[in-house]
């Protein structure tokens, strides 16, 4: 098992593609087949959009190593561009699956809310550029807790069993005019959920629409009364939760 | 007078130099000139080397402009290269100098502890995967508070007038294994004076020289007894002071 971190910028997302696709999933792959000598494939805990970064993506694949895990780390790492870092890794049982076996994961959401986006920050962070009120987005996030049919937020393209999802918490810190961090925990998100659901609340933090829409949206199960996506590059996904054992929050 | 944001990593630093090299001084001036019409030169409070960061760069530029400095503000942004900002600008008297006039500049030096280089920060941090034990390194920075004659922490081609200057703090935060964090404010500094003096700090950090020789170094006045010249990246200079205004610490 892997906890990866990733600047996502420069990958075409998590999942591997064709050859010429620069993917988190096809890098890992080609590091670890490189190092034990055969092809091998890696699950991850959630297959991140292009432009979606991690500090705690969790991955598993089978295979033998005679060394230790840390040999393991720093031999993988050898392998990966600088832009992906294998954090930690650990041996687990064969059935593990990261996926299906994850109970809760962590996302945050950067918005930098002042007028001009300041270099240092920019591959990381939204730019909103009109100051934003904060007491109506809460208002409107604190609707959508608990357990929901989200259809409404699910970019058309994936095929879920079911549109449910529980909701575990949606923290909004900052202040107007400066950075705006929203923290979302929640058992599984569809498919660009967390960046409609932002895109939504962007909208209803500039007075464009009230917060009394974030309920009308998610009764309408229909993708086109939520708002547009928000940019990928703002969202981390920043641990995944297994029992009771949070990757890698409890780490820090 | 400008506020500048910049992220180093692909400018050849802050000086004009050729034609061909790309610098902030070079990038601002050009985006400037194109506005107004003609040429124009830009000082600034510190020549920021190759691959250092600013948060709070202070420019000054002479030249008549017609609208309000947030139009200024905002037409400059709109020729520069996104890892370049205006953060703010104003009109100041034309006796101002930015750097003859500074009383005090902030930088900080970010480390990175942890056996492996977090993708999110690997532009703006040094990686030391050691472990560094802070209280000698602490006991060491205390010995060079003050006025002294730093020609031990100077890289030669520069030659200023004197190579006295007075630290007035230098602060270490952080816990080991993970981000360690640098905070100096003097006077002024002499060319790579604190990448320097962090590469001094380190070899204390690791256990590899004594505390004690932080003042046999400063007393040596020979750049060969110090430490070697810590990375570029991980500096970035904060703000600088002038009178009892400190920009950008003032906008926070």
């Amino acid at each position: 098992m892997f906890v990866l971190e990733y600047d996502g910028t420069d990958f075409q997302g998590w999942q591997r593609q064709l050859r010429s696709s620069r993917t988190i999933q096809g890098t890992l792959e080609a590091a670890i087949s490189d190092l034990i000598g055969r092809e091998i494939a890696v699950t991850g805990a959630g297959r991140t959009d292009s432009g979606v970064h991690a500090q705690g993506q969790v991955a598993a694949a089978e295979f033998d190593f005679k060394y230790d895990t840390s040999v393991l780390r720093r031999a993988v790492n050898a392998r990966l561009p600088d832009d992906l870092r294998v954090l930690e890794c650990d041996s687990v049982s064969k059935s593990f699956h990261p996926r299906k076996d994850a109970v809760e994961k962590h996302y945050r959401y950067r918005v930098w809310n002042g007028s001009e986006l300041p270099p240092l920050i920019r591959r990381f962070v939204y730019h909103v550029p009109v100051p934003l009120v904060l007491s109506p987005m809460r208002q409107a996030a604190v609707r959508w807790l608990g357990r929901h049919d989200f259809k409404s937020f699910e970019t058309a393209g994936s095929f879920p069993a079911t549109t449910e999802r529980t909701l575990r918490s949606f923290e909004i810190r900052g202040r107007p005019g400066q950075e705006i961090c929203f923290e979302i925990r929640g058992d599984g998100f569809l498919r660009h959920m967390i960046r409609n659901m932002i895109g939504t609340l962007i909208l209803i933090g500039l007075g464009r629409r009230p917060s009394s829409e974030a309920e009308r949206v998610l009764l309408a199960r229909d993708r086109s009364t939520a708002g547009p996506s928000a940019p990928a590059k703002g969202l981390v996904l920043m641990s995944v939760c297994y029992g009771n054992l949070c990757l890698l929050e409890s780490l820090a």
